[in-house]
């Protein structure tokens, strides 16, 4: 498996574009990704009980058929919290769509992102859809990328090539991130696309797992939004032999190399949390189970004390463990280690005898590894996280007006 | 049922003092509480599963008799994660207050509060205890109240008198709060004194319906302390017929004027939350039960994202739909009724039509009340919380240096 430079057209069969149709001021806010031929789709949604339009209704699209030509992405308004208007403006994206790119209205789906509770300019979107239609490129990826960002400061994108059973298959993937980042899908948007053949349920199930695993071990401030989704294509253009089952010769490959490019993409939305300052890994060894570890280690990720802490470069070990005895896991803190980097603040027995000087080396990094050992059984997980500054506060006092 | 200014010293029978022993550099970090004779004793406890060794101390000593005539509390240092010396010390200053006052070790509490993972300064703390034995006085309630403070910027105390069958009780007590508030206790303490007669059994019980009813329904930032605590006396010295059950005549009357008084002290400590400019209420209705709505109201207390906005003055309602979304309840979006005080944001069906200026006018108090009607059910909640403002960052993330 390897890195490339790239994104979601990095595959074969996959072409995008983004451009300005008017949602926002000046910067891009439409972007659509088109496969050549029908994709095997996969997707997970926000858990949040207030589900956005397009959500509902890409649910819908892929109970009736898993097989998508299609996607369109606005950003600036979320389409959420918009009753029945909204749901047929997210149904007229689809329709504009499936006409500008002659699918069927089966085979698209939509998604938005950005202000809540105000209806969509849909003759803008319209008109974008179509000249976004006309636009199309195997260039394209990196327009798109741009078209989905909210307050996100840089594009997020990635591809990652390897082989199953012998035969090259490409990953890429766009995401945005930045405020209401939290584990079980924040405002957050990720799409992937993959030139591998693998069947959909299989796909499903796949990129739940690496979900899992990436998307929701991520926080920035602990809220979920109305709009998540993580969606991935597969147009099967490599020609390799379909997956339909984990036991298949390359299941393993293409599973490895989707949490790959998901935690790749799902670090990228930490570093540009709003407000962010550092990146921090959260890493919990030691616990009873994989299960508590990651409660822990989410204890740890969304505590504003630690993390407001980790702003102000503060080995402050105590607040660590305050928050893991706030997990609800059982453990015993007199067991407990902390290291922050290679230093270790907390031995066991309250053992403290680091030098604030070292500590403060580490914490004075832009990215900060915590290591918490509670040397109690063979659980563990790693969440990511960033600091919480006065910079966050600016962003999310004045988001709206 | 009548407010009085006063504290924990109301109550006849109960002196107190509080003074610098040398903890903090120059504000008084040590206060001592005393009743003229055994008093019942009821206590609530952090819930944190690393609980500081004053909490474990305590819990043993209430655990061989619910019957206490002092309580020594020490402030800029919480005696947490010092394990075995920890234990030794929090025993220590229980001897050292016994010896003062010339009481039994089993008749003593002992409270820490402050920077977690440093041991006590022994001899200073026992130096003051000597010394705090020494200036106990009716009029030291306020002098107490101030040694227990840390990031508090004003002392909390209140007195609320009461009649039970016809004789006059009073009730008194101190908290502290600032940051790390959050339900279930957090670093907040909570001191009550009561010259009503009420037998030990029925006062826990009263004690923890009412806590549940007013420092579990506050947040600051929704970390929960290692060292919280609400611990009330009761000496009896009122004369009123004992209470023993929640039928006697008088019960409900005490019942009420201790709520009041916990919830008065409640809205003291998030009024005075770290960095807090405005204090908010947000009450939930019309949901399956009360449970949910207290899930629902906490999700919207706790929410970094509401906070911030609220903070910023803007009529964000998106944000509160979307918190009441992550509560994990059921509910209808399209029931939901939100109003920022008299203000309508969001009718049912997402109707909004309201005056961006009228909303502004009400987040721009100083005290701002949030309704969220679900229009489900009969379950209603309310909890009190601040705004996130950037003094929060600069207060939290330089703390402990």
């Amino acid at each position: 498996m390897q890195e490339r430079t790239g994104g979601i057209t990095s595959p074969r069969g996959f072409r995008a574009s983004g451009l300005h149709c008017g949602i926002k001021k000046t910067k891009k806010d439409l972007a659509l990704v088109v496969s050549d031929v029908p994709a095997a789709c996969g997707a997970t949604f926000t858990q949040n009980r207030v589900p956005a339009a397009p959500v509902v209704v890409d649910r819908e699209q892929l109970a009736r058929s898993p097989f998508i030509r299609a996607l369109v992405v606005n950003s600036g308004n979320a389409n959420a919290c918009t009753g029945d208007r909204g749901m047929e403006d997210a149904r007229a994206m689809i329709s504009a769509t499936a006409r500008a790119l002659r699918v069927h209205e089966s085979e698209v789906l939509v998604s938005s992102t950005g202000v809540i509770g105000q209806f969509l300019p849909m003759q803008k979107i319209a008109q974008g859809i179509a000249s976004a239609g006309d636009c199309l490129s195997k260039e394209g990826g990196e327009a798109a990328a741009e078209a989905i960002m909210t307050t996100d400061t840089f594009v997020k994108q990635l591809a990652v090539e390897t082989t199953l059973n012998g035969v090259p298959v490409t990953l890429g993937g766009m995401a945005k991130g930045s405020g209401m980042i939290a584990p079980n899908m924040a405002t957050m948007l990720a799409f992937m696309a993959t030139d591998a053949a693998i069947a959909p349920e299989l796909l499903q199930k796949t990129l739940k797992r690496a979900v899992d695993r990436s998307f929701n071990r991520i926080t920035v401030d602990g809220d979920t939004s109305t709009n998540d989704m993580a969606v991935i294509f597969a147009n099967g253009l490599a020609g390799n032999l379909m997956l339909t089952g984990e036991a298949d010769p390359g299941f393993t490959e293409f599973a490895e190399a989707l949490e790959h490019l998901l935690v790749r993409l799902s670090k990228m939305i930490v570093v540009d949390g709003e407000g962010a300052t550092k990146f921090v890994e959260i890493t919990v060894v030691g616990a009873a189970s994989d299960a508590d570890a990651v409660k822990a280690a989410k204890a740890v990720a969304n505590s504003n004390l630690v993390k407001t802490a980790i702003n102000g470069e503060d080995a402050n070990w105590g607040r660590i463990l305050a928050a893991v005895g706030n997990a609800g896991i059982d453990f015993k803190p007199t067991e407990t280690e902390i290291y922050f980097g290679d230093v270790p603040v907390l031995r066991r027995n309250y053992r403290i005898d680091f030098s604030e000087e070292e500590a403060r080396r580490v914490l004075q990094k832009k990215e900060v590894a915590i290591r918490v050992q509670l040397n109690g059984g063979p659980g563990s997980a790693t969440f990511w996280t960033c600091d919480l500054s006065k910079e966050y506060v600016e962003i999310n006092a004045n988001y709206r007006t």
